[in-house]
């Protein structure tokens, strides 16, 4: 499965090697933030309005967002993909990356840094995306029962 | 050790969120390239070398490679800090989101995908790297028991 001559890293970092891209990714799975304007005003990092319409386009074109249909007067709502939930992994690796930067103290040796995510806790967390994300697409605001 | 607004994803994307620092870490560790000459020759994806330069600056200020005294006209050889060796999930977890994203059928549900990279043998590679980049930095060159 090695597309290109970069390897799936390379494929991988074509999409997701931009700091906006993964920032936006984050908002979404641990903010919730699922429309344009909670995605603008909640950015930690005051991401500029035509940056944020832009990656956004990429993210729906790149297949890790769906946009949904808009409905009377309605802001289109975001949601993920399977592709998009499966970067979950990522995003805990990149978190745990930074945390394990800091030991708790100055002469730690390489096995003091504090243990890798759970690979249960992730597979928990992006079935709870896959409840909250997919499987709506007909229904992007609201109750899928009303109307 | 939710340094920052953005959160431990934020500090790692601050680092991390850029194609190249992310191409020339997988270049270094998948691609045993540690020479400048190496990193620009050997690169996919035809990094500049003026990239390539302001890149390594990057890594090293960031902690994530060392840069070995060049001796006797030698060229200067990086070495991978710990640092830099623990961006290793990261860069498992991106091949495998890549890889992932190609399922064997097209009907695939999501545990049709291939298995997460087992955390036990990123930890092995991971003790391969120390062994082959950290605790020489006084040879940063050839035989440690030579001159």
């Amino acid at each position: 499965m090695d597309r290109g001559p970069g390897g799936p890293i390379g494929v991988a970092v074509e999409v997701l090697g931009d700091r906006w891209m993964l920032l936006i990714l984050r908002d979404v799975i641990f903010g919730d933030r699922r429309h344009f304007r909670a995605l603008l005003t909640g950015s930690s990092e005051g991401i500029a309005s035509n940056i944020l319409a832009d990656r956004l386009v990429r993210l729906v074109e790149a297949g890790l967002l769906s946009r949904g249909t808009a409905a009377r007067g309605q802001r289109a709502r975001y949601s993920l993909t399977e592709a998009g939930i499966r970067t979950l992994p990522i995003l805990y690796a990149l978190g745990h990356w930074a945390n394990a930067g800091q030991p708790t103290h100055a002469s730690a040796a390489p096995h003091d840094f504090a243990p890798a995510p759970d690979p249960a806790l992730i597979e928990q967390h992006m079935d709870d995306l896959r409840a909250r994300h997919l499987g709506n697409a007909a229904f992007p605001e609201g109750d899928p029962t009303a109307g």
